[in-house]
């Protein structure tokens, strides 16, 4: 029986522990890096190693971060009232984007999903009530999880939690997308817009 | 302008060279490394380096390998009487599959596409006539190039390499493809299966 070189069926195989990429596109990129030139493959290498051994978490938000504490969480020009809770080092990126947020924020690092057994002790929320009353200035907490079933749980389980903490807790809002097109909009998502529907300034 | 750690930043941009994978990717594939355990990231970056060292071309069909001469080239078992012209090792990968060759090969590691410039002096070419002549059994010499455009105009430069030469020079057939529909076949796959008929043994 015919098979590949031994070191080229290992890549393969490692490879395809990456998420979303089966055999067809682990033997597509083997093939790749057998053609590609030697110090290329040796810095993408390095780049792996480099980035799981420099990364870690903020110790006070959870961030990614190669300082300790993050830069956001150590900056004197972010907002100190505000503190957003999300799910994920990648929220963190696409609230940053918008340039309307400054300020601090709390990562999660997952949801609570009973139906896949992730209960609030597999999330960075062993501290975070002690967080909340140390951070002095805090007078708001945005929950910013994701307008899902687990995304709900979530900012209800921390909504309690944080029930007789002085501060105000909010969620960002959910109904139609910009640029969508309600003809489309499934039900739920334009039955929120509906009950979120807010007063028309045309005085 | 909030950024991602260096060391993230640069590992999205090098994962962003593979073929195939775009920043979204990159930056999934990125997060998953930081999250995934130290060892098996290892695993992988030493695969990496391992499979570009290693891997080499046999010397004598270029097909890929970790020893020189290949095992196909060096096996007693092979077939000497025929060797099949393909384009890549991953051609001699699915031929193998098919367990009904077990003849000798020669990989091109490209085909002759003008339109991209690349000319039959790209190809592993130089020694393929000498090669012929060495194979002191040898018969037919099969091409398997794709049935494409530049599959065909590599076809036809072989088979004009070839034309002193003693062995019979054949190629695949082209036609209808198991379990395809007659009505769904392109013009031209049809008309070739049309051409290319064979008599029907109703006897």
């Amino acid at each position: 029986m015919y098979s590949y070189p031994g070191s080229l069926k290992k890549l393969i195989a490692r490879l395809e522990r990456l998420p979303g990429i089966g055999e067809k596109t682990a033997t597509r990129l083997a093939f790749h890096i057998l053609e590609e030139r030697q110090e290329r493959v040796k810095e993408l290498a390095d780049s792996l190693l480099e980035a799981r051994r420099e990364i870690q978490y903020c110790s006070k938000c959870h961030n990614i971060t190669d300082e300790d504490p993050c830069r956001i969480c150590s900056s004197p020009d972010r907002h100190r009232e505000m503190l957003c809770v999300v799910e994920s080092p990648r929220d963190v990126a696409a609230m940053e984007k918008t340039d309307e947020y400054r300020g601090l924020y709390h990562v999660l690092h997952g949801l609570i999903s009973p139906l896949d057994d992730i209960g609030p002790e597999e999330l960075y929320l062993d501290n975070f009530v002690e967080r909340i009353r140390n951070e002095e200035k805090l007078e708001e907490v945005i929950i910013a999880t994701d307008p899902s079933t687990e995304g709900d749980a979530t900012a209800m389980y921390i909504g309690r939690q944080l029930e007789d903490e002085d501060v105000n807790v909010t969620r960002l809002a959910q109904g139609l997308p910009a640029g969508g097109d309600l003809e489309y909009a499934d039900e739920v998502t334009l039955s929120r817009a509906l009950s979120g529907r807010s007063k028309l300034d045309n005085k």
